[in-house]
């Protein structure tokens, strides 16, 4: 037998880095994965769909009690304007020990720590059970051909998770501060009014949409939508933009457009939501005599993992391995948690992500170590 | 004495409209109204101005009693796509008694009617008094350079009118429907509102300025300024645009921009609806915690020639020719019997608009020949 040889995550994240997999390319960063986990004993096997190429690996037999997983993705966003960037944006250089690069926070370094964590796992101590580790390629683009690929491919082929990890940056400055349990629902309306043009001298023979859109952005702008659930804050609505294009003054406009941006809790669906929206359309649509035409897209409803067995357990690990109790939260953005909970619990750990999307993303190296710790501990301890 | 031949005001239309006098361009127009009015007896003197050449002429002496003025322009709006003409757009050629042409409407028949008459008129009963002719080629450009600049040309040299008739088409449907005794202001406000920049998924980070900007606009636009004075319609406020250019739905952008345009009546001023309108965005201000820009630009304040003596006179005769009784109306845009109203008592008469500024623009031969037959009786019944 050879001796072990722990897997380094900083080097892990340091190679996965220098493959520009800026979505949907892969440029390479999915294969060191399956060479990684093969020569580890995962069974790996690829969910193509659209172009994307994900990764599915298992350790241990598919009819196993207890599965816990992993999930994360290896795309990246756009680096933006190269010039404006302090370090190689593909280079994962480190420089007072701070690794820097795109994706070094979000989420190659998780990927790597939880990656690490599992070969190590698996060689040192083979668990009772199996661990299953899901990565795509498609998270920071559209997201239709990613996870919900890889979860297809496991529905189709009897794979399952009993419960799982996202590893994304979840901690908003410190180190070990924040899990997140749940995430609200995201849902994106486009709103077209369309009235009469005509000259502003004659407003009488013209019918202006835009005082019924600036009645309707203001009734929703205004609306409280709620004031909070037991885990989620209260949901908020966003006007983002709102737009006509008419360059000349005496012309009254034929018609104008909108885009709201909804992030709602547990007390809303996309549903009741959408329902709201077209009472408030349609009583503007009676009081101005316009058309008006709504164009709904839900991007995710709100799910929440109470807290329970999962959280705790994460929460312990986290604390004991970096001294901070961990907040259980709701707040932010979308992640691939929002489909990864039709399949099983799922909580979401990861680094500070203050950095994330910018111009010299960037992680300290020993953030990337704590985190491949804490992975362990969590691993350790589901399968005690 | 040479015979008497009066001038044919269908062929002087013509002439003027085979010079393509697009604004600014004067293309020879002038040039033929000042050899007419010169050969008449017409004192003529080139009144020019940012590179714009227009044309005051007086008949009679500086000192005379009394001074009738007409007031009209030579330069014409751009024919636009020139292939959807059905009749070449400077070639005034006569088809079934109409005449087509950029300009035959708006306004060089109306220029011909009133050179035509006032010719004829001193020629063959020269009247006890002025006739004061002012033909500018800034109207339908910027208009900075045109009747003002004649009347600062006339308050130099110690020029006067005591009344003037500005012949803009006037009618809407049927010649000799409508006298404009005085016009509406005409105002537009720029609005710029300034929030901050944030995610759509944290809007308590960013400051949106697009809720302040509609519950803005909403105020203004609902806002019932009047609901008419003596000669006046209500003031109408059209929202002509409301502009962000954000295409990120999850992201709340920065800052917001708005046109208005307010067309009001002799209720108001340019200055006291400046004044209301800030004290709306100072409340908006305070409650939005945003910064608001405003840009007001003031076209013209309203006036009114009120009923009396002049309208009565213009009136009896459109009447006398037409059988029509004119209604006496302040409606529409503006002319330039804004600026002339600071020098006289002014109305308005002439042509029935439908087609001008339109492609094949047109004017009815015999509605050139009634026009020229109103001034005549005008000048008639002002110096009988």
């Amino acid at each position: 037998m050879s001796k072990f040889t722990p897997v380094d995550p900083v080097e892990l994240t340091a190679a996965l880095v220098r493959c520009p997999s800026v979505t949907p390319a892969d440029a390479g960063a999915q294969d060191i994965l399956y060479d990684l986990l093969s020569e580890a004993g995962f069974t790996c096997a690829w969910a193509e769909r659209g172009g994307i190429r994900n990764l599915f690996a298992r350790w241990g037999s598919q009819g196993n009690t207890r599965s816990f997983g992993f999930n994360g993705h290896t795309d990246v966003v756009p680096i933006g304007d190269e010039a404006a960037w302090s370090m190689p944006p593909f280079g994962a250089e480190i420089k007072d020990g701070i690794m820097y690069g795109r994706g070094t926070t979000d989420m190659k370094s998780g990927v790597a720590a939880f990656a690490a964590a599992a070969v190590d796992f698996v060689k040192t101590t083979p668990p009772d059970g199996s661990i299953v580790i899901t990565i795509t390629g498609d998270e920071e683009g559209d997201a239709i051909d990613g996870t919900t690929a890889l979860l297809e491919y496991m529905e189709n082929n009897g794979e399952r998770m009993d419960v799982c990890l996202v590893g994304e940056p979840t901690c908003p400055n410190t180190m070990g501060e924040m899990i997140k349990i749940g995430r609200r629902g995201s849902m994106t309306i486009k709103f077209r009014v369309v009235g009469k043009q005509g000259h502003s001298a004659y407003p009488h023979r013209a019918n202006n949409p835009l005082p019924a859109m600036m009645r309707l952005m203001d009734r929703l702008a205004s609306h409280e939508l709620d004031t909070g659930t037991d885990h989620f804050d209260a949901s908020t609505l966003a006007v983002v933009t709102v737009d006509t294009g008419n360059p000349a003054s005496n012309v009254i406009p034929a018609e104008c457009a909108a885009t709201v941006n909804i992030r709602f809790n547990d007390s809303h669906s996309g549903a009741s939501l959408s329902e709201w929206i077209e009472n408030e359309v349609a009583a503007i649509r009676e009081a101005f005599g316009v058309q008006i035409e709504t164009q709904v897209k839900i991007s995710g409803e709100s799910f929440i993992t109470p807290p329970g067995d999962l959280s705790s357990m994460v929460a312990g690990a986290v604390e004991a391995v970096t001294g901070v109790a961990p907040e259980l939260s709701t707040t932010g953005g979308t992640s691939d948690a929002r489909f990864v909970k039709s399949h099983c619990p799922v909580v979401e750990f990861g680094l500070v992500g203050q950095s994330m999307h910018q111009v010299d993303e960037h992680v300290r190296v020993e953030h990337i170590e704590q985190l491949k710790t804490i992975y362990t501990r969590i691993l350790q301890d589901y399968f005690a």
